[in-house]
């Protein structure tokens, strides 16, 4: 919860508790900078394998694109799967990170 | 047009056509299997930057679904960054990567 109230503003425990009350919503994840999932809705080997993997996507996307375009940022990396999205936002103190069921 | 024409199935090229033709779209590649951009209408630098670096995290994308479900597979897989959007489809055979402008 660390970062929730640290680095995400003051709306951030609403904004995530609604996120995690949407039906598509499968589950959150709040990785910290260290790669660990500090705070999540999912179980413990899934949140570690999706935050260790979304983790490093989310680096090599932001490289790629600082070649591309060195004023450009990444502002999120959604992997659509044919079971589920996940959607990765990148923070320089923190990951967030979004799985849902696919439409 | 190899890949077009052999892969893609007959409606691909009029598809494409409407694709490039879109005005949200900046550009479009058809990376062939070992990551040349065989047909595209960026210049032939953004054209190698984009084919090598989204190939490359395709695979890792994929990659990381199958180690959460084994039974999925990765359909799109989505850069947005505040300048722009990328969207890598992968195939056997080929990746399709279109650029658009952020909305």
């Amino acid at each position: 919860m660390e970062i929730l109230q640290n680095f995400m503003g003051p709306g951030a425990i609403e904004t995530m508790k609604r996120i995690n009350e949407n039906g598509n919503v499968v589950g959150t994840i709040i990785v910290n900078s260290e790669g660990f999932p500090e705070t999540t809705t999912l179980d413990s080997l899934t949140a570690a394998t999706y935050s260790t993997h979304l983790r490093t996507l989310s680096h090599l996307a932001s490289n790629a694109l600082k070649e591309i375009d060195v004023m450009d940022d990444l502002v999120a990396l959604r992997l659509v799967s044919r079971k589920a999205e996940a959607v990765v936002a990148p923070d320089p103190e923190f990951h967030l990170i979004v799985v849902m069921r696919r439409k």
